[in-house]
């Protein structure tokens, strides 16, 4: 990731960098606050982490990048941690098998707790402390630091999720979330985009990750895109009608996994006695049709897609329809953690940030110019350039302030334990 | 299961039986509290149960065996826990998958406790309530029941021996455990044993297993049997003298699980730094070679025989040289939890009873006229009569009043999760 | 294997020996006589491989352990064969994996068939020129060579049998086998066995396998053998009263297989429009009632005696009805290639041997005083005494002057691709 | 597929639709003549069928959508061929598995033969007797059916080629291929591309694939590209300084799957005695460091790409390097089959056309304005685009008049059976 970017929004001070770093370390405790002890440490799938991972592992992050490279003689607060909490970083070393992080009973998540305590700590001193020459490099790290614990924010959540779905008990992540919206969504509608050349990617002077640069440009066609996601009722209408039986309708490798997983609805909805329930992070609720349908996997919505007789939109087409928008929707701060029913009246096309990711029918790769970076930081990224799909958007948990409309995130195909939706497209 | 046996050595106070009820239930809660409320939660292989759901499980076997049998109206603690805490009992219901009990955050361990605590008293009162005509029958299976926890008390140990074994940072059960003995093993000596008719089997008025059962007469050839177990040095020579990688000792099933697993030492031995350590509940400890070799399985123990020109002893010869001998040795009421070296100048053979659970080459089968009882408690052990072979002799963590001469445990010939050692027979 | 032995009934004229070798080599070719080479090929299942392998594996058996052994400056037929043909012998060395076999083109059938011829004339001449010194080994190990092959004949039908079995276009192996009898089988009774003490093992001067020996004296309580084995019509009942969906009728194990192989009756019955068909050697068939019931696992053996209210008779318990019997039945040289309804009015128990093998409750072990041999020949026998199940009495496509009634059989519990059937038995 | 296209070239004679059907179904037995009958039947990898399946299939195709089609009361050749000999058209009906084609000894060699003989004659009376208002999608079934078989033409060169360089014989397809070419590569230069804004995809009036399609413009920054493809002495120097073992280079799947399947070269390298050999269809021959490394993965390229400190090229920017040029280069017409160095003073970029199959950094997708075919046509292509990855330029096995420089092929990034190479490209 290039040194010299990110930079500009934020001013000289130290102290502001250190009040955003505290802001979002405690950002993360809050929400486990709801959680049992024994929430902690339970993974149900290679995929979703244990909460006590993920606050050891950001913490990791900011020991290993700033404590130990820019602070003398720093003492790791435990020497197995780095092989315990390194998530993928071959160039830092050897890791503990990401599918088995649900087998570590220790460190107690009261030692997590002191761990991070310990870091936050040494981190005030070292922005304190940090001499002149070091501080570009450290701040810029900083900012590394705290987007990649925002990230892990996310994650937490869609993972807690996870884990706590396949219990027979159905707990809540929280009992007092509030109650859905008896909002109803507005019919679909068609937008129509002309023809352009248009500029992709991020160009300006706050933070952004390396795969959102450098910004290039793009030939579209014309085409039409879908004025909100699609619902619960339409994509059950889908599974109602067959859509799961009908391999005609999906990718050959996603029918492959169908079967093999024997999928037949979204990953969270549950049929009853004849009827349909989602899980939720509030537990076990009645399928809400209004809401936009989540957590389907690429594979799933290119099959609804055909289905419907139209296409995802490319990652570039989305682009086009954000550029100039507010950064506005239904993010975590929302406190809904829960994708709502789109509103009327809004400007559309609607729900294009927060709710759900949305599928693109982009392959996720370098953008023309990318140059993966050097030693770690080029792992952040580049190396997962193969086999993903690019989702955009955000979606109900991610935090607002992390998100940028050129911000793009990505999944394999058959993954479908994040907050995933669907908008449709059209060629015109 | 006869329900006619077992109870000769009870006599008719009921209020026997609740404090000793009272006192089995009240031991499997001391074993845990030395645990944090994470070590009550994971599972790192199939076999090895999270300690809360050993603590839930044998709940439920009272619930379901005796409350919902025998109290009128009985309103079960949690409708759902019947499918979680099942663990093999078709006949009662589906089960929550074995491989999968790390999965579940909750109940949490505070919910468990509760669930025992509320079946707990309604135990009580049965016990008191229980009308003549049904006492019987409730005596019976509140005998099994104790049993049956018992059997999981050594469970719990051994498994959480194994789930925290694989943990980098390598806790403690217990830091309080007594250090190990400075007692050197005396060397091995060989008994003979004359050709032989002997009833082999239980035939006592005490409780017992119905694989104990019936007993019957066997004809067995003179013999020879080691004086003590392998040592934890004998078993090194193989080690190091290339066992592991010479396929003529081997059973061909051993030697495939060997290349599978990449087995070069017993279970919980770790090679650091050109020195043997062995994982134990105190911790990790340089390996003492005057200690029972533990933690094998049926494969290496054969292939160690094979190294040793000697063979494995049939259940038949171990229970020949057991006739008459009191029940004493380094069993879970010791306190040590771990093997000792055996001690000079004891009856012989040494350490015949504790220590470890000694491999024979018996596969584990029916006695000759055995029956496998009707409905669930005919799952209880018959079911598992094929792929297995009989273990005899307790370990120490096995609990010395749960004990019997004639008791046949069982495992796999991969097994080797439990403490598991060998004693050498030959041929006269 | 002991080398004094299995030489008795042989004179010294070499001239028999090569005379016999010559007739169960011929007997080998003449089984493949009606495939196509394409036949000669496939591979469908781990355990069943390829004529061609068959062909060539004997053949190298011969030049290995008695050419390559005995021959002055023998050179091997091709330098690789060893690789590709050796079994399991890890003494002799590394060798190609089993399940692989299929993917073998070359060598071609013909270069198989000049290989054997090559090593037949290499043969024929070592047994001339073999030194009186050398002459008992040799002769022992031609003997071993010979019982090896024609083990190898019974495999290459079975194994045949199997691979077929898969093709959507039901070949036969021969058009031209005798159509089944038209003959009902007699209505079952049972057999009254009295308690005893009985010798049980090879004792003759004949030929023997290592696993046969030595003889030891076992005492046997009084039981019921069923006069004949089970009949698909009986296992029918089984089938269609819904015996592969009640696992309390199934071991654990069984179970287990059973659901993870989707079984719903035995290996090669096929229920089309209604109607239940057989896969033969002569192609698909209706299926005939009155045969005996084969290619099943013990598994299905033992759940089918659950279901009976029965047992499966121990090796000892068949050995004893054996006693005394003349070798005769449908074996091979019947020129069924098929088990037949059980026949009225012979000397029970009818089909004892022939037909089908019959599991016993047996798990396959050494007889005591066993000791597996040095080397090589170690490794024929005694390595796979661990985890499978004795079978006795010989089949339909086992040659008869190759079988003896102490013959013990072993398999897996989950096997059935072999001609495996059920003979039930009860405790008096 | 649009019916529309791809006629234009072709004139109305019926008689030259059935000559150069009848000159491709020769040519695919012409490359089976060197076969043993054994070597039609095997399959080592499931991407890799046996010939006898390959003939089967692509006569299935003509005989499933134009002889079923158009010929009144057709009765096909077999009833079960549909079912065996059908790849993955769901919409025609359920298939044998892809991966157990090589379990298939029936239909024999010379029963396909004869199937195919059947079709023939029956197509080339559909040619005569199709009514002029079936004779437009007669024509381009055909058409399609033809280019269909040559794919397949190549692909059962590269399977066969897979199939035999498992066995420990290496035979070869052909003794008598022509000997390699002495010639040494030239050294590796970079040619510069201009800032374009180009056409990409198909937009002739002869055949093409419905993903060559549409044509559409992109705007391409400028770039370097590579002279020729990289040597396997290039690749050799990757191969000794580490770069199987250095992570940093490396895809993350990329990484798990070299461990996964333990790479540590190209497919066919093979190290013996300290030599580098090379399995090709001659045989087994020393490396040969001047020609273009082949048979080597995505991940492999892309690594070796990161470790030269270039990149590959996007299949827009290899497109743009073949704008204008001849086909021409070594393809299977030449009789080599296999890869040649490239030769000095031939039109730059070197080899673009033939030898090995260029991977590019671009997954496989749908081109701007592609829609899925309705039916079985449907599924030739679009299902496909997920996961995979685009390479072109053709190889030394495939027919040179099936090629055209729009040409799309694809294979996941884990493939390397096929003739795969890399060209290098660079940012400029």
């Amino acid at each position: 990731m290039p040194r010299t970017e990110g930079l500009g929004a934020i001013d000289d001070e130290r102290e502001r960098f250190i009040n955003r770093y505290r802001g979002i370390r405690e950002a993360s405790e809050q929400l486990c606050r709801p959680l049992a002890t024994e929430d902690y440490v339970v993974q149900t799938i290679p995929e979703a982490s244990p909460p006590k991972w993920h606050l050891a592992h950001v913490t990791w992050f900011f020991e290993t990048f700033l404590l130990k490279a820019f602070v003398p003689h720093y003492r790791p607060f435990h020497p197995r941690f780095e092989f315990m909490f390194n998530s993928y970083y071959n160039s830092v070393g050897a890791q503990w098998p990401r599918s088995r992080r649900g087998e570590l009973s220790r460190p107690t998540v009261e030692e997590v707790y002191a761990y991070r305590a310990c870091v936050d700590e040494a981190i005030a001193s070292l922005v304190g402390a940090a001499t002149a020459a070091d501080w570009t490099e450290v701040a810029w790290r900083l900012l590394l630091g705290m987007n990649h614990e925002q990230q892990h924010q996310e994650l937490l959540l869609a993972d807690l999720k996870q884990n706590l779905s396949l219990n027979p008990l159905y707990p809540a992540y929280r009992e007092d979330l509030p109650a859905a919206s008896g909002r109803q969504a507005p019919a679909l509608s068609w937008l129509h985009f002309e023809p352009a050349e248009i500029s992709v990617g991020y160009s300006g002077d706050g933070f952004s990750f390396d795969n959102e640069r450098p910004q290039h440009r793009v030939l579209l066609e014309d085409f039409w895109l879908a004025s909100r996601p699609v619902t619960n009722y339409e994509f059950l209408a889908f599974v109602e009608e067959g859509g799961y039986s009908e391999p005609s309708l999906w990718l050959s490798d996603g029918w492959s996994v169908l079967q093999a997983r024997d999928w037949h609805a979204p990953l969270h909805w549950r049929l009853i006695d004849g009827q349909w329930f989602e899980y939720t992070l509030a537990g076990l609720l009645p399928l809400n049709g209004h809401e936009p349908v989540s957590h389907v996997s690429y594979f799933e919505a290119d099959a609804y897609a055909a289905w419907a007789g139209k296409r995802l939109p490319s990652e570039e087409e989305w682009e086009q329809a954000a550029i100039g928008r507010d950064i506005d929707g239904n993010f975590r701060e929302n406190g809904k953690l829960h994708p709502e029913p789109a509103e009327e009246g809004r400007r559309q096309p609607l729900q294009l940030f927060g709710d759900v990711w949305e599928w693109t029918r982009s392959p996720y790769g370098p953008y023309p110019g990318y140059r993966r970076g050097e030693g770690a930081f080029g792992e952040y990224n580049g190396k997962f350039m193969c086999n993903q799909m690019v989702v955009r958007g955000g979606s109900c948990v991610t935090p607002r302030d992390h998100f940028r409309a050129s911000y793009r995130n990505f999944f394999y195909p058959h993954d479908r334990w994040q907050f995933l939706g669907i908008r449709l497209a059209e060629d015109a």
